[in-house]
């Protein structure tokens, strides 16, 4: 029933959302589908509030992720590094007062270069308020474009984002290497090859030897594996060599495992965390602090 | 007329061809066009070579490049490094004997991973030979596949290929980056930023910094020519370093221009190096060397 502490939570990603119905920070019923801002397109917002109200219940509703964005239902404004709890919820913006909100993104405005997430910040803060993992720590959430926060205190301290996900996708889809990138890719011989051999940091002459050795005989015709771990081990040894022991992987099994698999190979200890979870409890937080 | 030095050179790449009526080591005629390997396709060589002697001269022909692959005319083998003029020499596959024969190719097989170069070695030996370069040097080749080349003896000793013209045309056409990249690309203050920011090895990062830096208001909408700077100073900085303090650099100005700006940036000195001047003299030593 409608409890005074129900809402609905929307983790509306680019291409994906998951809807949760969530009273007394518990999930009661949960949806996944395609409807991402980019199947929705401007205009389509409301409605699909409504629709999904419809499905699940009348009660408040508060998104996260790109729905927030210039291409998004209205754009939020990012708030700034170190991000706490409190400071995203302050950014939160109502596109119907007490009824329907918007997390906002956040953004480290560094001296040389910015950064921005949508969405993964629900993730990161719900993660050290669920105490699964410590309130200083490396956090990693893999994906097209692969995040790495430092918390501080459970803020969000400073984050990178790596192109890594698209990259790989890139290559696949329209590289010279993409007619060898048909096998399975998990965190095999290949795979950990790929990690090692990212060591000496020399992406683009590697991925050309991908041909190479291909043309020569020295390997078989996949690589889809084995350029998987030249990408997310060029990814993880950039972030995790001096930084920490310990990495928080937020992610599925799939990705994670390989995130995992790199971490360990770079020398690191890799630690799964489960990124729902980290959601749902990032969103009732915000939302508890807003009602 | 048709003295028994007289030949006609091809350098048949992939998606381009020049063909020159080379006498005495002089070039009398030279035509250019798009008749690579993958135009003429297999089973069209013989022909494209008739129309080439009827509009030329009836002379012995000696191609070079991707012609000598396994999607080209006939599948030359490897020579191995090091590769002088006189092994390239001696690898040359006769398509007709006397009449028509192609160069081979030059293989690095390392301990770890194997390179490969076809077309690139004929300017190469040619660039020592015509003393365009000194005999110990290192020599970059920019393009799709960019080539950095030891030279030792006048031989190759050793090279690299990075895949620093493909990847840059994939963040162009298909990435979250490419609506951004529509600039000009020249040596210009943002290629140059790009090449500095290039020093911190983190590419993945850099690449998404590209978009964060817009959303947030750090740029403008354009960055063809930074993420230009982030790739070749990348590639630059991984083969310079600690090799030598001065490159030469095989391209036209167009591109030669971008390197060598780079490589003045990573605090070496470029010299540019006429590849067409090179490709003369070294497919004629092959010649000499033959007939």
């Amino acid at each position: 029933m409608t409890d005074q502490r129900a809402f609905l939570a929307v983790d509306w990603g680019t291409t994906n959302r998951r809807v949760y119905r969530i009273v007394g920070g518990i999930v009661e019923q949960e949806e996944r589908d395609d409807r991402g801002i980019l199947a929705v397109g401007q205009g389509g917002f409301a409605s699909e509030a409504a629709a999904i109200r419809a499905r699940m219940d009348d009660l408040p509703m508060l998104c996260a992720g790109m729905v927030g964005s210039n291409r998004g239902w209205i754009e939020v404004p990012y708030v700034d590094c170190p991000a706490d709890l409190a400071s995203v919820a302050a950014g939160v913006a109502w596109v119907e007062p007490g009824r329907t909100a918007i997390v906002p993104g956040v953004a480290r405005r560094g001296s040389d270069h910015s950064d921005v997430m949508r969405g993964e910040e629900v993730q990161l803060l719900g993660a050290v308020a669920a105490r699964l993992v410590p309130e200083n720590s490396l956090l990693c959430q893999p994906g097209t474009h692969c995040k790495w926060a430092m918390m501080a205190g459970g803020s969000i301290a400073s984050f990178a984002t790596a192109m890594t996900g698209e990259l790989f996708a890139l290559l696949q889809h329209h590289s010279l290497l993409a007619a060898q990138m048909n096998d399975t890719i998990a965190p095999n011989d290949d795979f950990r090859r790929g990690v090692r051999d990212s060591a000496d940091g020399v992406l683009l002459t590697r991925l050309f030897g991908v041909r190479a050795d291909f043309v020569t005989g020295r390997r078989g015709p996949t690589a889809a594996a084995y350029v998987s771990g030249l990408l997310i081990g060029t990814d993880v040894r950039a972030q995790v060599c001096d930084r920490a022991g310990e990495v928080f992987v937020l992610a599925d099994t799939t990705l994670g495992g390989l995130y995992a698999a790199a971490i360990e190979g770079a020398g690191a200890r890799a630690h799964l965390i489960d990124s729902h979870a980290a959601f749902v409890s990032g969103i009732t937080s915000i939302w508890n602090t807003l009602s």
